[in-house]
Parts: C-alpha cells; sequence; structure tokens
C-alpha cells in the first residue's frame, strides 16, 4: 500500500477512537474522547452537529501533534448510512446526526485535509481484512456479535457496501418465520438467536425450564435475571448446563454463518464484538455444526472461522485504509 | 464492450445450446443439439468426454460457418464447478463430467480457438447483467427457480463467484430448521419452500387439507398426485383457493429474497427459470411481502424484484460475454 500516514476515526455512541496508521498497518498513535455532553437542556440537531465534528476534529488534532511527519487523509466510521459525498443520511444510534455532512464539515475543520467517511460496520471489516482476521482474502464475511448483529463483506476483491450502502444487514435475516418477535417487527431473525441479547433470551429460556441453577443462582435467584454475563462466566467455570446453553448460541451461529457461506462462498469468517470470548469457548461446537450445514465438505476447501484480531480498533484501523484508499466506493484490495 | 463476434454454448442435461453475439449484444445465429446418448452400453468417463467436447465443437463449428467474420472466442456454461483453468471439477448433473478440462480439449478441439468455461449459473447472471433485467446494476442478485433454487451475484459491480466457485448456492440457506427436510439432508431450505418442488409440497399440503378440491380433480382426483402445474393452471383460471397456494409460495419467496437483500443490498433482483411465469400471477404479493420484511422503505430506495428477461438464451448469451471479457475471475462490467 502507497501513501503516507493517515489518520481513522471510530465515532461510536460515546466517544470517538482515532489513530494514527502507517502503511504498513502500524499504530503510530492513539487518542479516545468521550463524545462531551450538555447537562440539562436537550440537544438541538445543530449541537449535535457541532459537538460531534468538534469532538472529531479535536483527536484529529491530537493525532497530527503526535505524529512525525504530514498526515495525508482522515478516514471516518460513522454509526450509519453515509451517501457518496461522505454525508450521514441514516443514524438511528446519533439523534440529529442524519443529513450531518460530515466529510465537508470535518474537512474545512481540519483545514482542507482529505476526509473520506463510510459506514462504521464497513470499517471494521475493511480493518480487518486489511490487517486483521481476513488478512489476503478475496472473500470473507464478518459478523459482529454485540447486542445485534452487524455484518461485513468482502466479494471477489472488493468491499461490498451495495446499491445504496445498506450491505451486510445480516442480523435481520430471517431464520425461523415462527420464531420470537424482533425488534424490526419481524419474527425470527438471526440476530434472536446468536447475539448478545439473543444468548439472554436463551439463558432465561433454560433457566425457567429448570436447566441452569447454577446460573440462576448466580444471576441472583431470579431467572427472570439471568444475563448472558451470568451463562459466560458460569461456562467458563465448567458448569455443563451453562456450556450447553451456549452450544445452543453456537448452533444458531453456526446456521447464520453457514447461510452466508453459501451464498457467498468465503474462505474465512471473522466474528468480532462483545460475544467472541463467550463463542470461543464453544468455537468447536460452532465449526462442527457448520461443516454439517455446509454439506459437500470432500468437495469444497474449508471455510475458517476465526475470531477478529484488532478489537475495538478495528473500525478505526479500517477507516484510516479507507482514507488512504481515498474513492471508498470504488476501494480495491489495500 | 469492445471486440468481436463470440460463441457462448450452455451445456444442458440434454441439449447444448449455442449462439453467435455481437459486441452490442445481439445474437447472430443459434443452434441447439441434443447430447448425442448410446443406448445399450453404460458409457465410460471417456466416452462421455468425447461426447461432451465433440457436441460442443459441432454446435461451436456449425455457428462459426453461419455468421459473417471470425469468430473471436468461444465461452462455455457448464452444469457444475469449474476452476481457474477451465476444468470441471464437480458436476453432480453429468455423470463422469468431474476432472474434465473442458477448456483445453475444446480449444483443442477448435484447431487453439480462445475457449472460457465457467459455471452455468454465473453465465446466465453474467447474461441478464449484460443485457437482461439487471443491465446497469452495480448490485443485482439472480435467482434461478426450478426444481431447486439457483443463484448468482453481483456486487460492487464484479461478478461474485467465491473464494472456490461455490457463490450463490441459496438454495439451501435455511429458513426454517424445523421445516420439511431437503435432498441435502438439512431441514428448511429455501428450495423446501419457494421453488417448483417447494410448490408441489405446498400444494399436497393444501390438498390433503381440503383446500384445492378444483385442482384435485384438474390432477385426475387424487391429492398426491397434485403437481405444481396443476396449480399454475388453475390459478391463470382464476381459482382462489389455487391462487392463495400461491401467494403462500409468493411469500416463502419474498422471504428468501428479503434475507438476501439485507446481505447484499442489491438495487435489483432478478427471477427466473421454470418458474417465471407462475410467480409473475402473484408478483404483488411477493412484492408487499419483500417490502415488509426489508423495513424502513422510508430510509431506502424500493428493491426492483424483476423476471429474467433472456430466457432460456440467458446462460448461453452469459457464456459468450465471459468469452469476451476474458478473464473469468476478473471479469468487469460489461
Amino acid at each position: 500500500m502507497s501513501g503516507g500516514v493517515t489518520v481513522g476515526l471510530d465515532m461510536g455512541g460515546t466517544k470517538v477512537l482515532g489513530l494514527a496508521l502507517d502503511p504498513e498497518g502500524a499504530v503510530l498513535a492513539e487518542e479516545r474522547v468521550l463524545t462531551p455532553h450538555r447537562p440539562g437542556a436537550p440537544l438541538t440537531d445543530a449541537d449535535v452537529a457541532e459537538l460531534v465534528i468538534d469532538t472529531l476534529g479535536t483527536v484529529a488534532d491530537r493525532l497530527r501533534a503526535t505524529v512525525a511527519g504530514d498526515v495525508v487523509a482522515v478516514g471516518v466510521g460513522a454509526p450509519g448510512l453515509v451517501d457518496n459525498s461522505g454525508v450521514l443520511r441514516f443514524a438511528p444510534n446519533l439523534p440529529g446526526g442524519a443529513g450531518l455532512d460530515v466529510a465537508g464539515r470535518l474537512s474545512a475543520r481540519l483545514h482542507g485535509l482529505r476526509t473520506v467517511v463510510d459506514n462504521d460496520a464497513t470499517c471494521a471489516t475493511v480493518g480487518e481484512w486489511a490487517f486483521g482476521a481476513a488478512a489476503g482474502a478475496s472473500d470473507a464475511v464478518l459478523v459482529t456479535l454485540g447486542t445485534g448483529i452487524g455484518g461485513g463483506i468482502i466479494a471477489a476483491g472488493h468491499v461490498v457496501r451495495g446499491a445504496s450502502g445498506f450491505a451486510g444487514e445480516v442480523g435481520h435475516m430471517v431464520v425461523d418465520p415462527n420464531g420470537p418477535p424482533c425488534t424490526c417487527g419481524k419474527r425470527g431473525c438471526w440476530e434472536r438467536f446468536a447475539s448478545g441479547s439473543g444468548l439472554g433470551r436463551l439463558a432465561r429460556e433454560a433457566a425457567h425450564a429448570g436447566r441452569l441453577d447454577d446460573v440462576v443462582r448466580l444471576a441472583g435467584g431470579d431467572a427472570e435475571s439471568v444475563r448472558g454475563e451470568h451463562v459466560t462466566m458460569a461456562a467458563k467455570a465448567g458448569d455443563p448446563e451453562a456450556l450447553a446453553v451456549l452450544e445452543e448460541l453456537g448452533r444458531w451461529l453456526a446456521l447464520g454463518l453457514a447461510n452466508l457461506a453459501l451464498t457467498l462462498d468465503p474462505s474465512v469468517m471473522v466474528f468480532g464484538g462483545g460475544l467472541v470470548d463467550t463463542v470461543t469457548l464453544v468455537l468447536d461446537a460452532v465449526r462442527a455444526h457448520f461443516d454439517d450445514l455446509m454439506g459437500g465438505r470432500a468437495s469444497r476447501p474449508e471455510v475458517l472461522i476465526v475470531p477478529a484480531e484488532l478489537g475495538e480498533r478495528a473500525g478505526a484501523i479500517g477507516a484510516a485504509v479507507v482514507a488512504r484508499l481515498g474513492d471508498r466506493y470504488r476501494a480495491d484490495a489495500p
């Protein structure tokens, strides 16, 4: 990859994580700034815009002051749909953010520095593709297992953003039309089963059925208070009932991964997000069930299922890579 | 698109459909040859290879003799997995075909003419993308609704073949883990519901439940004899019970299409194959259910759901396009 140092900024719900990245993927400097809040008065959209741009600009300035040499571009991973010109169009987790010209205003704040904005999940995918668990793959899928499930796709050596930038909404793939209702209004979306909230639901079902007595005690004695964290904690301590619930989670994870693999035939599938450690406890079960679901193992190469490698830095690293590539809609393999 | 006339050959189970295509997509000549059979003695693998290459060569020769000017390359759509060098690696519907060097042997038979071989579903997708219902789309999905469901994907302006050439096996996406068993060994694959065989199953279920009396009469009086064709025929004649079964088919079709659209965000989804006319009868219902499943209609552009335009010629036209593009694994938009 050619070019100088770039800055990547990952806009999270509560903080901006920024870093300066050299062309070989080394992190030269890192900064975190909490998104400031103004307690008391409700924020207008203009206030939100000002706060966001100011926070991003502050982080970028600090990184530029820290690294030797010029920063050639800034990339931003934004929590929502970003159009071709870097305007945030749909930002459910950033009230007031829709319509914000992040690229234009941040570039102005940084005295004309080239600024590229992309979706945050796409940035995380590019990060893992460039310097993480999917490095070198022409076809890869990344899933982020948090409260819900997000996704990113590399296909035929290209980042797949889709016709409108909405690609990768894999958490709302229906895997059981008679399944539990989802926040989206449908039933049986994949993230009802294989996410953090899915694990909580599977665990409470097991608890109510009397299959998680030790976990219920851990949660204070009430089956309804059981959370995914309690199950993970008990499973780490060797509780077979807790491990059985995690294996159920793992089977649902494998089912969705197999659906995606049948569609896209990736060589590697990367799982990231808050559930990484939990899933790693039952990774053998995930892989075994995945192989069962794929069929024809003898005639196809193994699909690797591996944890993400860049942790919470993935989005910022990817944003820095996108900034270097420049034209985000035709970004080729780094 | 630059270059001269190319020949495209689609290897079907019983015939080869070939055509000569000019760079603007006009079909200059067309040939069909039944795959010859040798009744009596079982065929050895070498016999099958010889028959296949001879039939392909015969069709190509006739087309070259018919069109004025030189043919610059030949493309072949083959029913199976084709590796980078044009060797058929996995061909469940062509016994003896696995291991056959289609590209090398056909090129030799045609005195060194450049020969490119690709998967037949991929060719059909390229055909519809180049000159059919998905023309001009950077992101498109094609599904072929026959006995099962096949698929092809265009993403970020590229044909998606996957890491091993297996991409597009969308028919075996699980959409109901408690659903009916599939030939693949799993339960509730999409093609158990939204294909020709899925329609037959839905229809027989309805017939046994007493909901398709007129259709049962059409089928000879036995619920177990009801086929998809009977339902389509009755629906065309206005039978409301038959239409209700087709709408059930349409809901399952919409469910799988929505899963794919959430993952890939195409601007257009094309349905082809033997079930095109049947699905067209309930296309409004398919579209309405699809929109329900996608959510957020206000914030995203409409995804077009349209019938294929090239009919049975799609694969041969696509093979001719792939031949022109040459390097099939990096084929860009025509």
